[in-house]
């Protein structure tokens, strides 16, 4: 009897932390991140939040998880040779810690970037799936940029208010036609989903994501080291206008 | 007598350029950039710059090298686990392209990013070393938060204005007693070598870098699609008093 009993004890600290540290069962705030990349993602979408909840994690026990379809590396990188004609060598890759087949468990915050891969080729296919699959057990999804079309595509913003990038806003909007799109807006809340605008508005989204669930007072330590000015109004977005985006819901709620 | 010939022109292409593509010698503008990496980099530092970079990369033939003492992976991390006392696991790895043993050819642009690496232990030390040997050749030397204490540490800020992260600026400026460090400093130029004050910076300097290198026009075109709301002034910089740096030298000049 004691086998089974033992087991038992070990699953059910599995299924708290797989991380063997701090849960976001025994916190008051979200431990667990995990970020969803693809080939052709946009560096700043996922970088920007990431580099702001590094600072985050000396002040509070974090984990990150960088999910991708396979261990390989990831790659920033035009989608596609036609979408490079002026012949450049720019690319940078970076590692994946899981795949959407063994992502980890206890998943608290999935973010999603954006990126040329969500609208050119096939390299958010895998990401989509997972976010479908994934989203029922997490406690709040972010997306920045365009990767409010891969979780629109994966039909969890149905309904929802959301926004992404104004300078790609039809192609993107077309990809969620039951999602409330707002513009302008810098970014959206709705229940337990959090949008932004283009690339580095997900600065504004991470710090207000950061005000809401760990506290203005490290919000404001980390701001004062990555010196970001952040947008002070959810509405704030100019970038709507010069992209000749036409206004549609509120974006204060 | 015709193989050596032969010899010579493929010797003088290799010099012309090492990646095939354009060279800056056959256009007006930085062509080869590249990045010096080591352990605990801060991530906007780097991909800030890259990103906006990227993009520019799309419209005129730009090649990126990331540079690091070995191919390893190259960590953003904690410098030290002393560092790391919340006890996360919030860590990123990206992958070099060249080691500072085999730097690529006809470096145009040096970038080189800050990070906890800089101020705690030796990481950035094979860095230090490699600027200091590069700087010579290379057209332009840009820096971005506590970068400009790598630099400094090289030597090839002396008798130079530069500014640096003012949440780091004592331990900053201290590697480099002959720079002539400025604050309020959202940027600073002085001849070829462009420094940024903290992390979000490194996007204004970029903005700025590409205005004057690249022209206006391709600048505004990024910037509608990274939607990053840029400081019109280089003394702009509300972060030197919101962390005590008293005021030295003078940002426009």
């Amino acid at each position: 009897m004691k086998l089974p009993f033992l087991g038992s004890l070990v699953l059910f600290g599995a299924a708290l932390s797989v991380y063997g540290g701090a849960s976001s069962n025994s916190k008051g705030y979200p431990v667990n991140w995990a970020v969803t990349l693809y080939d052709s993602f946009d560096s700043i979408d996922a970088f920007g939040p990431i580099d702001v909840l590094f600072y985050l994690s000396l002040m509070k026990p974090l984990n990150l998880s960088i999910m991708a379809e396979t261990m390989d590396p990831v790659w920033m990188r035009p989608a596609s040779p036609a979408l490079s004609k002026a012949g450049s060598r720019f690319t940078v890759s970076i590692n994946p810690t899981h795949t959407y087949h063994k992502p980890p468990r206890d998943i608290d915050v999935l973010l999603v970037p954006g990126g040329m891969g969500v609208r050119s080729g096939n390299s958010s296919v895998p990401a989509v799936r997972f976010i479908r699959k994934a989203y029922p057990a997490v406690k709040y999804l972010l997306t920045v940029c365009t990767g409010a079309g891969v979780a629109a595509k994966a039909g969890v913003l149905d309904g929802k208010r959301a926004t992404t990038n104004k300078a790609a806003w039809n192609e993107t909007v077309k990809m969620g036609p039951n999602v409330r799109w707002v513009s302008p807006a810098r970014w959206t809340i709705d229940g337990n989903v959090w949008t932004s605008s283009g690339v580095a508005s997900g600065l504004d989204l991470i710090f207000e994501f950061i005000d809401a669930k760990y506290g203005k007072e490290v919000s404001r330590k980390i701001q004062s080291k990555v010196e970001f000015v952040r947008a002070e109004d959810a509405c704030d977005d100019p970038f709507a206008a010069l992209n000749h985006v036409p206004a549609s819901g509120n974006c204060r709620a």
